[in-house]
């Protein structure tokens, strides 16, 4: 499958989740799990009950939605769940009540500023109800009585979330993260875990047999990576060797990154080097977090991960918002991520620490490696070469290498391969532990 | 007392003050000794004899004056000391001796590039008599003969200086230093000694038990502080954590700080942190060092020392010039540099190193800490509180969570106590030692 | 001899030399390697047989030339080697054989784009025969039939260099590296090597006892370095404590460092502090390396070297053609290169790491060292003293304080001096081990 069929392909995986009606638990959450375990079927479900305490949290209520619209006096209806899951407020209070249409206003979300589009709200942790709509709506809704009703339920239950480790020769492990909590949005967030299902079919595919274990993990943003860090930390901090927050990968807008905590682990360089040479690189501190990183990163958890994403959650225009659909998420941006992950993994698996294998500088020349006449300029056509050469030294990681010699990190695994081809290069410190 | 009845009084004892003929040694000095003595009992006296010997220097003679000027035949008298005490070159020879004018030049200091200006000039080590005046007034002194009148002593003595410490839960201290040998001039330096009194009775009143100790030096400068410390360097090299000289603090033109030798040590970022968000912050290398922490980091001596200046010594115009006055120096300058000394003391006390409490993400919510509905934008305002959080590892000081994250000291310690009344950060490696 | 006359006498070692028909290997450099073992007999010549290995490579054949030409059917002669022995390709095959004009393209190497200049080129591992003409001479050659004639042999022989150790108080080594592989251009490379022997000569005369050691090293460049270090490099690794590649010093133009494979080794501190305050500095990391840097500083070998240019090869518009002369190479080019490497010599063997002997600061003025009248901007002339001795504590080298005060070294090594005359400095930790 080349890559322009992949992109079309998680398109389709994720125009096919859209409808459901995710929360942070629920049916459909659920749903979208399963969805992904038929992808990838070594995902396992943990699974924590209503009530668990996790670190600081309670694991809270199942939350889950039949119908909700708000109908004037006159039959017609508004803001029907039906139509977009996003028009109530989600994890809403079940209600069924007439209101005068001044005192629906405090229930009622928009965004002013941006008056045609319906609000993403959420209250998980203060039980209330609402619905969202478009700021135009709002306004113009007739004089009257209206009936609030949402027919929903908040019962003990549990939280979902599943994840799955690909066991390689090494323990350590490369992490995956992304989120199966949001309704009908598709920058963020069904581009997270689509493409993370397609990296980890790439890796079974790919390196049947890998240098490093891959670990995958799909759960509710923010109470989701809380509970399984709290189940799981001690196992995750003895073995991530670096991890990747998966938010808001589809557009083809950017190509951002959150660094981790202190911005100065491997895996900074390594996500740099992956985005080095590509369009509107921005880099954020860990001053621009905001999903789970946020948890992952935190004191006391300190696990090397940073966050990619396209254009960064926060820092679009449609983000939280039923704007961000298929018009933001495109199988052209799907695909240009996957090739940024895919990069890193392929360097991890080549061993992200090359070590020539001959002392001083190796006789290129004879090896078809080097022009043979010697003249001003005959050099440049083997620059990036001679510049892999002069650092792969067994410590200097290729993120490394990339960020010394200002090179994309597909041209300097380019150059790997060429000199492991040669046995002039091997993989040096590879596979820690 | 709010801060402007603070810096109210601070200018009273600045102006109290001001007429005293101060100089490295003599009376002048003493009595402003005692006048501090007054204000925080704990001071004690330190004596050095003259000859002793100090480091690579000797205690130079103590000098007192009476009078001094420079008569004219006519009887006119000029460059009076009565007047101003500039007027006299600081540790001058007694003379009494009639000179034609034109004899007198060298004797004669003036500043031909500030022609209104009375300049501050002193010969400590090499034994000469002179006056110093206007440009002006030189110009315009009338012809004839002169009688050059200085009435002062140059004998054995001693020289003084007054320290005191206030002992806390750790022996580690936090010091300040400032200056009382210069004559009658008001930012250069009243303004370090009345700041320093100031703080050290706001540490006995806002701290009776304090956690650190805090070392309290008024002296000299230059000769006072190697004296200083050539009887107590080893005590101090053990015992100073951080260490501020205080030096021209009193107007309100900028906010300085000549950092430390290699401008890497906490004090440098504590200082830093105050200063942080101020309008006019300037920050000196050690290149720009002149004053006292020349000294408290010489090479051997080495103890964790910044200045803090607002318009910094040889920086501001009316610098070592009878203009360094109280136009320069007002009560709202005085007070604005008791509010960076005293966040810099508060953030001590609280714990220099904060560690948040629970592991992962605290949830906010349930405190009453974070908004309980979650949209677009809802985070805004509590966006110092999460950033706080992410770096309360325990192990990164207040001061560099403010530099991390961009954010003056007194938000930084307004959130600490925040979250520290909620039970979720504690203390974490205050107190080294 | 002042530096003026030095720099005559460098310029005329360079003329002498430039006829000579230089290459990797062969009689023209062997004569070249004897003419500096008469400037300084300790030269000791080392040799590697024709198919010896040396890591990766393996020793050449020896290249002798005696004539080379074009001629047409006319009988006249075109790329005459006997008028420039740039004409022919070096390290060409011979050849006598009759060609028509247009078969003799691919043989004859022109620079399209300087088309009035004679390239330099080289075909040392693969045989082929060539010509090297401007692009001009190329285009105006008259139809017909040409005779290509090179009386030269490629046979079995040896491949020379020459080394010298200068014994001192330290076995730690100062090292200067140059070739003698290029034919006739001055800058690239007459220029490295006469500056290197001036320097051996400075050593010899200016300390007859050293506190460092120094190796002195003339080789053809690529496979002399990796022949030379294939058999010495233990022994560099373990005492070479700072080495400079010379390449490229004799012109006016600039002053080039080529740093270190990281950049961070007291060498290119040292290079940087000698070459501050001087015109036109450029700084090159490694990046910018192809001289024998490349092999100096390769993984595993990771000797301390940089390398010093005026202009940079590679960078100034004569490199490697026949413009690289005398317009280029001046003696006050190389009277300038002398100066910053004699800095360097001067700084090792005062010690690079100076003490200051007393605790605190110094007292100058009791040794006229230091205005006795202190007034406003009276420390300005004894600033770069006081900075030099704020730094002084035998742990910043010279090279670092030139660096943190930016200075130019030489001001840095007057107040070395002065203080040191003073008895107020001792030189700290020179001569590691």
């Amino acid at each position: 499958m080349d890559n322009a069929e992949l992109g079309e392909e998680m398109l389709q995986w994720a125009k096919e989740l859209f409808p459901y009606c995710r929360s942070i638990t629920g049916g459909g959450t659920r749903r979208t799990l399963e969805y992904f375990q038929n992808i990838n079927p070594e995902f396992e479900f943990i699974t924590f009950k209503t009530g668990e305490t996790v670190f600081d949290w309670d694991i809270p209520k199942e939350w889950n939605i039949n119908d909700a619209y708000l109908e004037h006096e006159s039959g017609k209806r508004f803001a029907e769940f039906g139509k977009n899951n996003l028009h109530v407020l989600n994890y809403a209070s079940p209600i069924d009540q007439v209101f005068k249409l001044e005192d629906l206003s405090d229930n009622i979300y928009t965004i002013p500023e941006q008056p045609g589009v319906v609000p993403y709200v959420t209250s998980y942790y203060s039980e209330r109800w609402g619905f969202c709509m478009s700021h135009e709506e709002k306004c113009n809704l007739p004089e009257g009585n209206y009936r609030a009703f949402i027919d929903s339920t908040l019962a003990d239950g549990t939280l979902n979330l599943t994840h799955a480790v690909l066991k390689g020769a090494s323990s350590q492990e490369i992490f995956f993260s992304s989120n199966v909590c949001h309704p009908s949005m598709a920058n963020n967030e069904l581009s997270g875990p689509v493409l993370l299902s397609a990296l980890m079919r790439y890796v079974k595919q790919q390196y049947p047999e890998p240098n490093f274990s891959y670990r995958f993990v799909l759960l509710p943003e923010t109470i989701g990576s809380i509970a399984y860090l709290s189940r799981y930390h001690q196992i995750l901090k003895s073995k991530v060797y670096c991890g990747f927050n998966l938010s808001c990968v589809g557009d083809e807008r950017a190509y951002s990154q959150v660094q981790s905590r202190f911005g100065n682990s491997l895996v900074d360089k390594a996500l740099q080097a992956a985005l080095r040479g590509r369009e509107n690189v921005k880099t954020y501190t860990f001053l621009g977090r905001g999903s789970d990183e946020t948890r992952y990163c935190a004191p006391g958890i300190d696990l090397p991960v940073c966050t990619f994403s396209r254009s960064k959650f926060g820092e679009y225009p449609e983000y939280h918002t039923d704007a961000d659909n298929f018009d933001v998420v495109t199988a052209k941006g799907l695909a240009g991520s996957f090739e940024v992950m895919k990069n890193i993994i392929d360097a991890f698996e080549m061993g992200e620490y090359p070590k020539v294998r001959v002392l001083c500088e190796p006789q290129l020349g004879k090896r078809g490696l080097y022009p043979t006449v010697s003249r001003r300029g005959s050099t440049a056509s083997v620059e990036a070469r001679m510049d892999f050469l002069s650092y792969a030294d067994g410590a200097t990681s290729i993120f490394e290498i990339s960020e010394i010699t200002d090179r994309p990190l597909d041209v300097i695994i380019d150059e790997y391969r060429i000199l492991s081809d040669a046995e002039l290069v091997e993989s040096g410190r590879s596979n820690p532990a």
